[in-house]
């Protein structure tokens, strides 16, 4: 079976989001994957970068390089328990999903601080190992998420442009970084503003994603994506 | 004299952050402005979106939702104390500078939280008073950041696209959002990457900035600025 991370980042497991993850862990582990779910706010997941990260000496006390100091403590083995953890659930996750609401046109603080933390030098990608040559290749990743403007105001013509300009940095300037291939994104428009009936709908959908989720293709992340 | 508040998410005094910082408080204060700095490490800023931004009882215990809890919580005085004293540093503010360091095409977790906590509904934006009709109207807003890499690979034609990619979510998505005019941002790139010679030449181009910064026009927040 594929082995799955859902990075959650909801606080309340009665929201829309909270019957998401319910959903992807039930659906896929009855297809036979092994599902493991970070679930930050109940983890109260540290999303601050700082030298609490490594453990012992730093390379240099001087002046404190957030960048070099976890590259260094990574290559040395000392980086803190819960960054090692969470980079033992990635190392060996053939899917990861992040699973939120969107804050301010990207991801809430504790789930960037995840990407801040987990996704360090030596990890997930190195010197001149980037994009296409990512230290996480042979992964696959895909952002689900809600958000609280209409699917109208994240159009072309809307006020809050086109949906796709907020997945450029998430998408390719995190993901397509590391090596990881993109699915396509997962929205939920407007959860908290339909009716129930139309809440049910968008559920289902997630389901009958997941269904055939194992035979989609990932998308061409390249500006034309994005932008044309 | 203008007001001036400086959010400020880097952990070295001594990093070029710092020297960035420094300058700005030394030449906005010659000038006579009153600034304020909210270095966000040194306070230890909590960048995760929780109950415990709200005093007291919830407007709905069953079921957590913080966007509709600090609404709430932000009309009857009842949001945490670290809240209060950030939105009044705004309230009171001219100009907003955001200085950090770009982490994975987008601003620190710690920095992204204080945006999620502090710019709550009915202080920053409401119902349909958003965007040019937000709350903070009448405010400038300025991203001052460095990157790890160069102007060519955040060029139309390098990998990590046009820099005014990740600019988007940030000026538009929160700044635009809540009514904010934006100034053109400031971007010093790779500082850690090129001559003590080079490294002088942007801290002094930040001086001279300054010098005349409210003589400047802010950008036209619109999709074109970004993507044409």
């Amino acid at each position: 079976g594929k082995k799955v991370l859902i990075v959650y980042a909801h606080q309340e497991p009665k929201s829309f989001n909270g019957s998401l993850l319910k959903i992807a862990v039930e659906e896929l582990t009855k297809q036979g994957c092994s599902v493991t779910v970070s679930d930050l706010y109940a983890m109260q997941f540290e999303p601050r970068a700082t030298r609490n990260d490594i453990v012992g000496r730093l390379h240099n006390s001087e002046a404190f390089n957030y960048g070099v100091e976890t590259w260094e403590a990574y290559k040395r083995g000392a980086l803190s328990k819960d960054l090692v953890e969470e980079q033992k659930k990635v190392q060996e996750a053939d899917l990861l999903i992040f699973q939120f609401p969107l804050f301010w046109f990207n991801m809430p603080a504790i789930l960037k601080g995840w990407m801040d933390r987990v996704l360090v030098q030596g990890f997930a990608y190195d010197l001149s190992k980037a994009y296409d040559g990512g230290l996480l290749q042979g992964k696959l990743s895909l952002f689900s998420f809600t958000t609280g403007g209409s699917q109208e105001m994240y159009s072309n013509e809307g006020i809050g442009g086109d949906i796709r300009y907020v997945l450029w940095p998430m998408q390719h300037g995190i993901m397509h970084f590391c090596g990881v291939k993109v699915l396509e994104p997962h929205i939920c428009y407007a959860p908290e503003n339909v009716s129930d009936e139309k809440r049910k709908e968008m559920l289902t959908a997630w389901t009958q994603r997941l269904k055939t989720l194992w035979k989609e293709e990932p998308i061409d992340c390249s500006p034309e994506w994005y932008f044309k």
